[in-house]
């Protein structure tokens, strides 16, 4: 299976990636981490991007905020899929990163997810990955009907708690 | 190759949707287009989706405006990638099927682009058929160069005209 | 008198969900509550909807948040009426439920109150059922009553403290 | 069956209105429309209000824009369920009428649509006179089958142009 | 001199009303505080501001979070100016009580401040009042030199502090 | 009376602005206007504003667009009561200029109204002046009734064509 | 005189940063106009920042839309000064622009302009460069004074036509 | 080396400034601080801004909250350049600030950086001094090159703790 590469802009935003990191983990997805930053690394981030496909990656997972500039830059420098993890500074709630992600210009796509929403993220190139690979896609298939069960059995509880 | 599923709320969606088809013709990719709503055939909504793996599809393109749900009520039902394309209405700018759309709990990723982003989710559509089919990754490559090169035309006739 | 449905979209919505709860129990009103989600559990969600006339269920009221598409997506299966409580997550400031609540396309409409106002949400399904039910009514114009009450008993500590 | 009674803030709010009086006779729902400001004439609002429900009315749709407190005023004089149509004004693209319709303290709910959506508030009005009357419930129920065949129909006229 | 009538929408905005009602009586201004409520206690809403000119008020203020219309309702009883503080609430971070008060429609104006900007709502009281008062006036010249001369004397502190 | 100024940022706010005059003459209220740029010409703002006091002036209109800080300039050279009006420009809606105007910090209060609402400015002048103006407060009073009748009779005209 | 670099991401933006050539021209700056995308020609856009010093720039201007990356792309390629132009595109009226270009991260700023600023952008830049030349600042001051006679000249015929 | 000018506000503006300050020191950049009111005190606001470039300024960055005002009035006094930094305050997270500072109209620049984006303030200001400074100007290469080489260094930790 082709790797997904997790790039963020900066270290500070591991403790939203590692949602990401712990979904690929849980589905047997190879990856690899690391820490580019479109503006003080430039270079590295470009180097990157333009040799992941000959690299084995499949899908490259950019998470950054402010003026997020990170999966657009890593997109313009590839052709595979890049999705983007507008992550929440301290100021404007997260929507400064949100527009700086999703609002890609016609030529370079960027597939954004919600705010901090790493695990989708994860799962995003999960679907991307099991399009050629049915085994990932039934272990897809089996997670969404354990999340189901998990709503159901909360249910229960809830239900149990306040219908009587 | 697998087809790409393109489903719009509205018909009146369909001037934005139509750049998506566009691209997709251009690049050779197969494709369907349908118009369900998520509100108002949810029957068929569902449907559609829950056997689009089955059908022969590999991305879906969902795109809506105002409450945006159609992209989220796909992904609901499949594990396929879903791509959302939040549409402007008549107020508050697109704001609200942005939110709709790239707002999604854990579990149900949806890849949103930008406002109106027609052409960019036929794009990232096709980056993510790419993976397994090397013909196309190399059309989209083309694409990048030709885009590029559309620039720099540009660039020359502007330089031509200001810069002396 | 038939019976309010409450549907949270995640447990972790119960506790803005119980002021709804409390409301409804301290006006006698029979209510039933479920942890349904639009997207994690699109059948049941849908099952409840489409048999809640036949059920006994007289309003529908559903709470959650971010992409909040739970009203929406109940609203999509019954001609009951459906109030959304869009609810506050940890970004954007419940901005992201509110527009994805409030902003249904005609046809399937949704009775939206403010961002967490499970209370009102109750109250409004109070009013809805008190139509056809006098004592119901007039326990309402108690509440109201009550409620003044209140406002005038703080305007006079108020102006005890202030005011010589 | 009783009435639904419709106020707007101006009568400059007429062609929005307008869509919530034609869905309205659709249904043969009875209905009396009226103009009265809650900042200009708010005598005539409030006795409107207070007197609504001896006067025949079930339900009433309150619409204005800008700092809109039509709806909450109406509400704030009846226990019957008031529905709010944030209207769009020239500025800040309606988003400070439904600010001001949806964000309404405890105790006097305002079951708020989308901004302009007159359409909706009507259906919505229906929904709750339809609870004690089965046969508008049937004229709902066959509206929505209704809505669903024009889309299914758009759809089979777009699937004949664009799917080979 | 006339009085400042200070009326609050609810008791829990005590804390933010707080600071009007120091300033003013660092001024020397008579003032009245009371708890009306648009929604809850329309009618004493209105009896105070029906009869505010009769009683002696020259200035009315009043502060109210989320859809607040207190400003509004008052403004419509009485020609007198009413000055409008919108108060944050949990959610939407004051926005909405900011739109629901500034954006009076044509004919009853509110003098609307900052967020929570209590202070300001007594000075600008007190300026309206210090129009017929040399020593009013006086004062307020007064408080502007003070509050310039604490400007610069952290500027001086800062000053010693950095500058060598 | 006193005098009421009227001071814009750019003789491109004349068209809002007109509507203040048109409002002070149809009161019979004297004024002056004035184009004076807070950035562009400081020292006559700040020269008019220091000397409007002892020149006769007894409120301030200010209107300015964008980073709209002409209100907050005058308010902070004078005593007397300052009205802001945003002004709406091309970009943004207005929400620039009706931040800048109304979140003025603690001691330098700024009267803010609606975006482009120069009625309601030269009302809420109105208002202040006629504080001390018995004359004055009645032709206010006579204007709401008028204001009052009109929508009346636009409420009767739309009753005799809606309600049969 | 060093040059000044006006790079635009797309030959679209020329109508805004036309203001920018022209205010450019008339204070007699030297300048180099270029199209480079960020996204579509990263590397065209990388060379030009990594050797602007080297050939003669001292202050570089960079304007672009939506996801606006452009400014931030050239400032982490040169520590020479880049001004960035937020332009406004179809939808979200250039608030996606402006927070991509202001909220850069630290160690890499923008000197952001207003949406669509690009007279401002050109007079910084001549501001920066007047640092090293007096005859520039001369005329800057000089423009000044032109700007605010301007202003008077409107304020005269004003005063002519209202004030008597 | 010229000066920079470091205007706040107000003295609570300062751990948002000291960045700035620690930046300056850093980079050995002469530089003094000042609190200066935009409203409380307009006059020495204005006296320092217009003696700026004879008492050897050579930038001057100004931070201010709420309807920040500051740097677009210390601009309107100098043609020095003038950087921006916006403030966050208790409300709003910073928008009204950044509005306020940025949205300048034509002919009074601002350099506006992010929210709170002292660090890259004083960065800006280097970079407008560097231009005749060959020695700051390696100093900044070298930080860049240290802020890559800190990146980088957490990309290796990072790497070694994920990456196997």
């Amino acid at each position: 299976m082709k790797k997904v590469g997790i790039v963020m802009g900066s270290a500070s935003d591991l403790p939203v990636v590692k949602k990401a990191i712990d979904t690929l983990v849980s589905l047997d997805i190879p990856y690899e981490v690391h820490v580019y930053s479109a503006h003080r690394t430039p270079d590295e981030t470009s180097d990157f991007s333009s040799t992941a496909i000959d690299r084995g990656f499949g899908v490259i997972i950019a998470a950054a905020g402010m003026a997020a500039h990170l999966a657009g830059v890593v997109a313009s420098r590839t052709v595979l899929p890049v999705i983007g993890i507008p992550c929440k500074s301290t100021n404007l709630d997260g929507l400064d990163a949100l527009l700086s992600t999703v609002q890609m210009p016609s030529g370079i796509p960027v597939a954004t997810v919600a705010v901090d929403g790493a695990t989708n993220a994860a799962l995003l190139a999960a679907e991307i990955l099991a399009l050629g690979n049915k085994d990932l896609a039934d272990k897809l298939i089996a997670k969404r009907k354990k999340d189901a069960e998990a709503v159901l059995s909360k249910n229960a509880e809830i239900e149990a708690q306040f219908n009587k």
